[in-house]
């Protein structure tokens, strides 16, 4: 097993009719006033803005609302947000929304302190101070409301890059599942992809840390079953709590603990997928990216991946895992081809070369802007 | 799912040689005096008090002494630091050592705000403020290290309670398997048990928490193969590292969330046993009590029973599952009756009466004086 830490300060509430309790959280953080920041109107029809303002109400904070944060968030609309706090006089964040409106928030909150905040993605300065960010989320994908990680799409360079540093953990995230109830189901797909990616992208690495390769097995078929429950029942709420809750634990440290990082290929590859498509969720780009990485990296640790096989489809062999996970993506109403999710074939070298920018990515196999083609193309059929 | 609140600030640092960060955390948590509080002195002879030492003088950090905290560990004692450590003038505390020490690390610094510590554990008074607590960890059992418990025996009343609030996470905790490399098999395996035992308190309160209830079977069969392995191979780094993990994750709030605090029964009835017992190891104690606790509630919920006897002992009925239970703690050379841990049969009623003092115990099922009785009388055969 490989050395780790886990620190994770999150406050995280989790449940049924929780979302009241954001403003209490808020006003034991010592703070006045918040900059709500939220999507294109989702949480005023299913009646959380109606929670969570109602909750700032009764612990007399203020609030500023800022609107029309966009699925792979862009820069523009961070710095235009940094603008808005600082005009608006804020002493903390409210990022009420899914991992978009979030990610937005632990930047807004990190550029506040900084001239540029975009250079701190691209890693010329360390992140030394945030604006203090509360969470209440809409969707369950990507755990950002329980760890320190942001991604910001710079539209203008066709760079979707992450961040990451302790100041941006959230203070408080409030998850109440019961909200997740009217999604539309591709997008609780969709975030069910991301989440089993968190937990393959640390998995693959493991060597020697029984217990966390035992416990991500857990999570990855629990998120499968309930996943699959949830296609033919979403309003079964203990369904949505328990992939919420597995999709918060696949990427709050607990999933990568002793497995020296992970590798993150899949990610940085649908990354340049993503930034070059924007239309593209990430969810769905991963869904295509992962069994083709899988399948043009097996034979790098073939014992790990038999083991994933086994353990987590009940398959005799990679291949035919990789077979059960497509279909599995395909019974869920998801494309498994590039071609499925709007990317045609003449993009893979400039995605490829997007991918690659600072050089070959991933761990078990290092991968090169032709590798990444390779890849691209097994994932084209 | 039941609602809850995951929240647990401590840092853990893990893995081989990581003991020499203590100073450095410590020195970033602004102190400049330490307690250093140990056991008998097994940490003079696996090296742990030298890396510490060498730590703290390294990071220009001066400290205080306070040796000899027993197992099961007392009142009188604590109340004796807490006096060392207001003459020291110390700023925070480094609990060095198993449970005992480290639950005796956080009373002391508990203690030091108060007029008498025994309030808090009597639930007369809550811990509102304690002094930060540090750790090195030198036998994974008890999760002491990530949680915010401690359970001292107050040796006068012959009550060995629990105290509990947020004040009393550790600040930071190393935990270096490497250095239990050198425990004695039964210290192991009384961790072991503890930890199995933090799970199915918690397990058996499963509904409808998919996600906690394969994270908590994964573990748990993850601890009793790594136990196994070191039964055999007692310096396997790999095994010690992922029973440590384990340990830690059975009981750092983790292992039940969504199942509505769990039951704790039967650390109940082993507290009352070891109140009475103090040479009876809590994990020893635990492994006789525990199997009696199942068969004597497994009607009360049959559904989560059964799963568990599926999901970790691959049995097709409890009480095969109870008997695998048996017979693995007795091939790790542990007693399974309480005659075997040195208990004589004629303390079941005062066990019992001394169990039950503030009224029935446990939540899968109430129990009375007389089911503890029955209880303790089943672990006697």
């Amino acid at each position: 097993m490989e050395n780790f830490e886990f620190f994770n300060p999150t406050k995280l509430i989790f449940g049924r009719d929780t979302i009241g309790r954001i403003g209490g959280e808020i006003l034991e953080g010592g703070h006045k006033k918040v900059l709500l920041m939220a999507g294109r109107g989702s949480i005023k029809r299913n009646g959380v803005y109606d929670q969570v303002t109602g909750s700032l109400k009764d612990s007399g904070i203020e609030w500023v609302e800022a609107w029309d944060i966009r699925p792979n968030p862009v820069l523009s609309k961070v710095r235009e947000m940094i603008e808005v706090a600082e005009a608006s006089g804020v002493d903390a964040l409210l990022a009420v929304g899914g991992g978009s409106v979030i990610d937005s928030g632990k930047a807004v909150a990190a550029g506040l302190y900084m001239d540029d905040v975009w250079q701190a993605f691209e890693a010329k300065q360390p992140i030394l101070k945030a604006m203090p960010v509360y969470t209440v989320l809409t969707i369950s994908a990507t755990a950002t409301e329980m760890n320190p990680y942001a991604v910001i799409t710079n539209e203008a360079e066709k760079k979707k890059w992450v961040v990451h540093g302790p100041a941006l953990f959230p203070k408080a995230s409030v998850v109440d599942p019961s909200v997740q109830v009217t999604l539309p189901w591709h997008q609780t797909v969709n975030g069910a992809l991301d989440a089993l990616s968190h937990i393959m992208e640390q998995y693959f690495r493991g060597r020697g840390s029984e217990t966390t390769l035992a416990f991500d097995e857990a999570i990855f078929r629990s998120i499968v079953e309930n996943t699959d429950k949830l296609q033919s029942s979403p309003d079964d709420y203990d369904s949505r709590a328990s992939l919420a809750w597995g999709a918060t634990l696949a990427h709050n440290g607990t999933s990568g603990a002793g497995l020296g990082g992970g590798d993150w290929a899949s990610h940085g590859i649908e990354h340049a997928i993503s930034a070059l498509n924007p239309e593209v969720a990430h969810g769905a780009g991963l869904g295509v990216v992962f069994p083709a990485w899988i399948e043009y990296c097996k034979e790098a640790d073939p014992r790990i991946f038999k083991r994933w096989a086994r353990n987590t489809w009940d398959a005799r062999s990679v291949d035919r895992a990789i077979a059960a996970m497509k279909a599995k993506i395909r019974s869920w109403g998801v494309a498994t081809t590039l071609a499925g999710i709007g990317v045609d074939g003449s993009q893979i070298p400039e995605i490829a070369a997007n991918a690659v920018e600072f050089g070959p990515i991933g761990v078990i196999k290092k991968l090169t802007e032709d590798d990444i083609i390779n890849i691209l193309r097994l994932a084209s059929s």
